[in-house]
């Protein structure tokens, strides 16, 4: 089944582009992704991990999942990847706005079977979310690289929108009496918590301290 | 169009849930949802701020936006909302995982278009997203309210999914050489900065030191 996706904004075109680079900082600066499909006229929307391998965004799941065999049968999806950078507080709540990077990408994925390139792909999986952690785990096993879908989306078709700076008020607002700015978010990690079941004394690698 | 969620959760039922104030508290929250929806069998996934309103999700939009446009038209819709608590770094690529929360609603949504009611759920976006701060604001203009388009989504075909707790290792890997454990994530927000035409000097309110 091939569709088109309309990746025309409408709206505000100049928080739109076309961006390459632009769409793959957003990509490798996120954790997760959203991943939309239809089934039976129904839409879903799943949280997923994500990687990116040169133009093609990867994807990974249980082979018993349905969104996996349905995402392997190449039906048609939409990937979405939000950054939220702040809350844009405006005089009125009608220009209140938010700071974000949004990138929407769409298409059909492509499985990956062939070992090697699976293991690759899912090695950088784990790089992605890990930077340095690849070469301290053991290798997947033929069991466990069989239990896994790999998938690659072409970035292609995409869109991204995005919003920064202050807020936009009315004019005829400037002089109300209330505080007006932003207030940017950020995404922190907390104190590493050790598995329980670690049998040595092992200290947190120095990959994890700077993530 | 009437279509049924399919809300079963096929794999690792052990975290799924059907608790209804546990969805309530992953949107309370959230400050962003992802929006899914089908136009033309191309499945389109977006990012929009959310609030809530006792049993209903609510979503707000321009009038003239595609998306609303649409979900206005009751088009069958995805919501779904995703915390991303942590990185589950197991001892293997294959049993490292991720902790989250996620919550996907299923339905139509339908347009609260009575000015009063539109006021009161648009209130209820506001105080979503910046507590206390809907008293300092003046109120929504008559053309402001006709310029928005608000919706209600009923919070009843939901499936929440979520992970929590360290790696679950397999016991072959218990005695490996690496660290393993979770990295905990948080967002936070960093230094508010202020409008560059605020005209005077106002301090930031408590309730946006309080974020």
């Amino acid at each position: 089944m091939t569709v088109q996706a309309d990746t025309r904004l409408r709206r505000l075109p100049e928080r739109g582009s076309q961006d390459f680079d632009l769409a793959c900082s957003i990509i490798d600066e996120a954790r997760i992704c959203h991943v939309g499909f239809t089934l039976d006229e129904q839409p879903y929307v799943i949280p997923m991990a994500l990687g990116r391998d040169g133009k093609n965004l990867l994807l990974h799941g249980s082979v018993v999942s349905r969104v996996m065999l349905n995402l392997t049968g190449g039906l048609p999806c939409c990937v979405t990847i939000t950054h939220l950078d702040g809350l844009v507080l405006a005089r009125s709540a009608f220009h209140s706005s938010m700071n974000y990077r949004s990138l929407m990408i769409f298409g059909s994925a492509c499985e990956i079977s062939d070992l090697e390139q699976k293991n690759r792909g899912l090695d950088i999986l784990v790089e992605h979310l890990a930077p340095g952690r690849r070469v301290e785990l053991r290798g997947s096993t033929r069991k466990e690289l069989n239990a896994t879908t790999l998938l690659s989306l072409p970035i292609e078709a995409f869109s991204i929108k995005s919003r920064s700076g202050p807020p936009s008020d009315a004019a005829s607002d400037i002089d109300a009496a209330v505080w007006a700015g932003v207030v940017p978010f950020r995404l922190i990690t907390d104190e590493a918590l050790d598995a329980p079941d670690m049998t040595m004394n092992i200290p947190l690698p120095d990959y994890l301290r700077t993530l």
